[in-house]
C-alpha cells in the first residue's frame, strides 16, 4: 500500500488525512485542537491583548501535528513507511516573526510575553489603519501592483501587519530575521529548509513571479526602516506550487511517528489546495468553496486585469497557471444570522418538537417557493462586499417588503441573493476576456445545502459540480505530498496527474432548471441595477449610515 | 346633570359615550358588538362570497345602538331625560343599497341571499378593477376632481363600489333608490329624515360644496346606465359637519332607552370628529389618528392643492374651514408583522418570564439605542403608500444591515421609517402652502407607545400633543351631539365652543431632544433622497417585484 499524507491547518484544529494513491481512497483522518486556540483576549501569560488581535502559538501546530498524525495511521490502518509523500495547506496570511533559524521570537524568553511576538491569525483585524495608509500611498504612487488585488490590500494580509508591529513593537520588528506564513514555517521545521510557496506570497505579500515584490521605494515611502524589508525579512526561496520543498527531518519523523526522508510538498493555502482535490485541471474552471463565508478560486492560462479580485499568481493553485481570487465575505453567516437573530418562536419550537434544525425546517418552508413567488431581492452585503466591489463600508439592503412577507421567504432571499453575488463575480470575469466553462463548489454548504445549490444553478443558469470528498483541503494537500514524492517513489510526477487519478466530484451535479432561467434572469437584471446603484456611487447611503453608525457607538466595529 | 351621547361605530362594534356638558368628564360608556361581524367569507344564509368582499348587516348597526345606550346610561348613572343631543361616527366608506324609504335592500325577502344587497364595508376591496377604471377615465378626461384625491380614486370609496354592484347584478342596482353611507342611513333611521354629511360625500363620494359631484358626462363614460345617478340614487341634502339632522322619533327612542326629541347631529367619520375632542379649533392644527394605520386630519382656511394626499373637504371636519386627510396605510401592523414574524423565540421567552408582551420587550431593548446607532435605515411601505406617492404598488425595503444587526434595531428602525413617513407628509403640506402650526395625536398608539411618540417628536422636530380622553372619537361625537342640541338645550352653538369646553390635550405633551435633531435631520434625507428615488420612477423595481410575484403566485394579493 503506498499513501500519501494531507494535513489541513485550519484556525483551530489540524486534520491528517491519509489516501489512497492511485484509487484516491481515503484511508482514515485525526482532528487535533490547537492548545492555545485564537487568542483574541490573553496571552498565554494572562497579559491583556488589545482590541481587534487575533492570535496563535507557532508550538500549537507542530504539536497538533504530530498529534494527529500518528492517530490518522492507526485509523487508516496504515504504516508510517507506507507514506511516499506530506502536503500541508494553511489558512492564509497567517504570519509570524522569526530568528534565521526559523525559532519563533514568542518562544525566546524576553519576547514570551510580547503579543507582536507571536503568529498573527488571518482573522487579526488590528492592521487596518496601516492598511488604509498603505492603499493610500500605493494609489498616490501609481503602483501598479494595486490592480492585481482588486484596487485594495487587505489589512489581514502580509505588509500591513508587518507594519503595525514595526509601528508598535520596534524592536520586535528589528529582532526579526524572518516574517514568514506559518504554513512555510511549518514546512521549514518539517524539512529544515526555508521554502516559501508562491501561493501565499503571491495572493497575501504583493509578489508577483515576474515582478517580485514592491519595490524598495515603495517600502521606504511607508517608513524609512521598511526599505530592505525584503532582502533583510522575507528571504527563502519561493517555489512553485506542486514543487518539492524537502524531505521529513528525523527529528520531525520521529516526532510524528513517520519514516525520515519522506517527501514533503511546499506548502499551499486552504481553499486554493481544494482545487485539484475535485480533479479540476481545465483553464475556466472556478470552485467555489463555501462556508461561513465563500472563496472563489478561477484558473486560466492567461493573466487579465480582472476588476475587483482578491489577486492573480501564476502557479498560485495550479503549476504553469494563472489562478484568480475573489470572494463573498458573508455566505453562511448570512444565513445563520437570520436563523440568530430572526427566526420565530414558533419555528424554534416546530423544529424542535420535530427534532430538525432552524435551517432544516425553513429550508423545508422556503423550498415550496417559486422564483420571485416571495416579491423579495437582497444586497448580500451584510459583511460588505470582497469581490468586484471590493468595499467593506457597503451594507446588506432588502427590498420588497410586505404585511404578507414570511420569515421563510426573507430566508431565501437571503441565499439568492449570494447566489447573485456569485453570478456577478462569474460575469466579471468573463467580460475581463475570462470564460467560466466548469463551475465546481466544496465546503459545508456544498456539501450539506442541496437547496442552496439548486438556487446557485438555477440563478447561474450553469451545472455545479460537487467535491467527491468531505475533506478536499486535506486531499488536495495529500496530493501534493504524492507529486513532492514522484512517480519514482509511488507517488506522481504532477499534479495534473494526481488530480486525474485521485480527485474527483459526486456523480450526481445540480443542473439548472429551464423554467426558473427566466424568472432568475429577470431578478438578476434587479440584482444588478441596485448593485451598480448602491455600489457604484449612485447613492452612498450604505457609507453616511455606516458612518453615522460608527459615531453614534463611538467607534468603529 | 346634562349629557351629550356619542356613539362611535366601528368595524366590528359600536361605543355609546355619555359626556358632561361645561365639563367634558367621561361618565360612563358601553361596547356592543355586531352579531354578523364582518362578513368576508359567507352570507348569513351560508352562501360564500367571492375573494375581497367585506359585507355587514345593516341591522347589526340598530341593534348594537339600542343596547349599548341603555347600558351607556346606566355605567354613567345618568337617565335618559338628561341627554340633550346625540352624534355618531362611523366607518367611511361603509355603504349600502336601500329604498326610497331607507329599507336596505338586504331586508327585503327576493335579496336576502345576495351579496350586492348588503352593506359594504371600508375594507371591500373587490371593486379595484371598477377603480382603475374610473381613475383612468378620468385621467383621459382631464377630470379636475381628482387632483383634490391625489390623483386616485380609492377602491374603497363610494363609486366604485356603486359601479361594481351595477356590473355584477345589474338587478340591484336598478332596484336601488338610494345608495347612502351607513353613517347616513343611521342618522335616518334615527330622525326619520335621510340627511347626508359633508365629510363622507367629501372624502368618498367625489362631492364638493361648490363643484358638486362629477358630471352627468362623466359618469355616463363609465358606463351608460351611471349616467343619472346622482339625481336618481344620491339624493338626500348634504349638510355640513356640525349641523343638526333632526330629531329623535317615538320609535328609536323607545328602542334605546331615551326620550323623542333628542337633538341628532349629522354623521361624521371617526378620523375626522376626534378633532374637536382635542380642543383642535386653529387652522395649521394636524392630528394623527394612530392604531393599525395612521389617519391625518389637517383643518386650514384655504383650499390649495396638495400633491398626494386623500382629500379635502370644505366643512368635512370642522365648519367653515378645509379638512385635509392623509394616511399612512401601515403603522402598528408594521411593528406587528415584526412581532408575529421575526421576533426571536428568546425574546419571546424572555417576555413570557417577566409577563411582558413583545412590543414591550422590544421597546425596552430599543430605547437604550442612540440616533442612528443601528445603521439601518427603511422606507414605510410595507403596505403601499398612501399618501405624498399614492402607490400601493410600493413595497418596504430596509437598508444598513449588518451582521450585527439585531432584532430591536430593525424594530426601532420600523417605527423611525414611519416617523419619516409622517414628517414627509407634513412637510408636503407646508411646501403646498399649508404651514403646520401645530401636531397632535390620538389612538391607540399615541395614547399607549410613549416611546414611538417620542420617536415622532424627534424626527418631525415638533411637539406633540396627545388627547386626553381614550375614546376621542366617541367623545367628538357627543360633543356634535351638544352642538345638534343648541346654547338653548343646554348644549353649544358650535362646535368650537364645545371644543373649548369639552375637548383637550394632556398636560404632558412629547417634545423633541435637542441633541436628536441633526441625527434625524441627515437620517430624514437619506430617507427622502430613497422615498423619491424608488417612488417616483428612479427604479421602479418594487414594482416589477410585486407584478413577479402575482405572476408567480397566480394571482394578485
Amino acid at each position: 500500500m503506498k499513501v500519501a499524507l494531507g494535513i489541513d491547518f485550519g484556525t483551530l484544529s489540524a486534520r491528517a488525512l491519509l489516501v489512497e494513491l492511485g484509487t484516491g481512497r481515503e484511508l482514515g483522518s485525526a482532528v487535533s485542537e490547537y492548545r492555545h486556540g485564537v487568542m483574541d483576549q490573553f496571552l498565554p501569560s494572562g497579559r491583556a491583548l488589545p482590541q481587534d488581535f487575533a492570535l496563535q502559538h507557532p508550538q500549537d501546530y507542530l504539536d497538533a501535528l504530530c498529534d494527529a498524525v500518528p492517530r490518522a495511521l492507526k485509523a487508516a490502518g496504515a504504516r508510517g513507511e507506507d507514506v511516499v509523500g506530506l502536503g500541508i495547506d494553511f489558512t492564509a496570511c497567517t504570519m509570524l516573526p522569526t530568528l534565521g533559524d526559523g525559532t519563533p521570537l514568542c518562544l525566546l524568553p524576553e519576547y514570551g510575553d510580547e503579543p507582536h511576538a507571536y503568529v498573527k491569525l488571518w482573522k487579526h483585524h488590528a492592521a487596518q489603519d496601516q492598511a488604509n495608509r498603505l492603499n493610500e500611498k500605493a494609489a498616490e504612487r501609481g503602483e501598479e501592483f494595486l490592480a492585481r488585488y482588486g484596487g485594495k490590500i487587505s489589512s489581514e494580509w502580509m505588509v500591513p501587519k508587518i507594519w503595525q508591529i514595526l509601528e508598535e513593537q520596534p524592536a520586535i520588528y528589528a529582532r526579526a530575521e524572518r516574517f514568514i506564513e506559518a504554513a512555510d514555517w511549518v514546512i521549514w521545521q518539517l524539512c529544515g529548509s526555508e521554502r516559501r510557496n508562491a501561493c501565499t506570497a503571491g495572493y497575501k505579500a504583493i509578489w508577483h513571479k515576474k515582478k517580485g515584490y514592491p519595490s524598495k521605494a515603495f517600502f521606504k515611502s511607508l517608513d524609512a526602516r521598511l526599505e530592505n524589508l525584503v532582502e533583510e525579512k522575507l528571504g527563502g526561496e519561493i517555489l512553485a506550487i506542486g514543487q518539492k520543498a524537502g524531505d521529513l527531518s528525523a527529528e520531525m519523523a520521529q516526532k510524528c511517528g513517520l519514516p525520515a526522508g519522506i517527501a514533503i510538498a511546499v506548502a499551499n493555502v486552504d481553499a486554493h489546495v481544494s482545487v485539484p482535490a475535485l480533479g479540476i485541471q481545465e483553464p475556466g474552471s472556478l470552485l467555489m468553496i463555501m462556508g461561513t463565508s465563500t472563496c472563489h478560486i478561477m484558473i486560466a492560462n492567461e493573466e487579465k486585469l480582472v476588476p475587483g479580485m482578491c489577486g492573480v499568481v501564476e502557479d498560485g493553485v495550479l503549476p504553469g497557471m494563472m489562478g484568480y481570487e475573489a470572494g463573498q465575505s458573508c455566505v453562511g453567516d448570512h444565513f445563520n444570522w437570520f436563523v440568530e437573530n430572526l427566526a420565530p418562536a414558533e419555528y424554534k419550537t416546530e423544529a424542535q418538537a420535530r427534532g430538525i434544525d432552524l435551517h432544516a425546517l425553513l429550508t423545508e418552508k422556503a423550498r415550496g417557493q417559486k422564483p420571485g413567488e416571495s416579491g423579495l431581492l437582497a444586497l448580500d452585503w451584510w459583511n460588505g462586499n470582497r469581490s468586484v466591489l471590493v468595499d467593506v463600508d457597503l451594507t446588506g439592503a432588502l427590498f420588497g417588503l410586505s404585511l404578507l412577507t414570511r420569515p421563510e421567504e426573507i430566508y431565501r432571499a437571503l441565499i439568492e441573493a449570494t447566489a447573485y453575488g456569485t453570478r456577478k463575480i462569474i460575469e466579471t470575469f468573463e467580460q475581463s476576456g475570462l470564460p467560466v466553462t466548469g463551475l465546481y463548489a466544496c465546503g459545508g454548504i456544498a456539501e450539506k445545502n442541496a437547496f442552496a445549490m439548486q438556487l446557485y444553478a438555477d440563478v447561474t443558469g450553469r451545472e455545479i459540480k460537487i467535491a467527491r470528498s468531505s475533506q478536499s483541503p486535506a486531499l488536495g494537500s495529500a496530493m501534493f505530498g504524492a507529486v513532492a514524492a514522484g512517480r519514482a517513489r509511488g507517488g506522481y510526477d504532477s499534479i495534473f496527474e494526481a488530480a486525474k487519478e485521485m480527485g474527483g466530484v459526486r456523480e450526481e451535479s445540480f443542473l439548472p432548471i429551464g423554467e426558473h432561467k427566466p424568472v432568475y434572469d429577470a431578478l438578476y437584471a434587479e440584482y444588478s441595477a441596485l448593485h451598480d446603484f448602491f455600489g457604484r456611487g449612485g447613492n452612498d447611503v450604505m457609507k453616511r449610515l455606516k458612518k453615522l453608525r460608527a459615531a453614534q457607538r463611538g467607534r468603529e466595529d
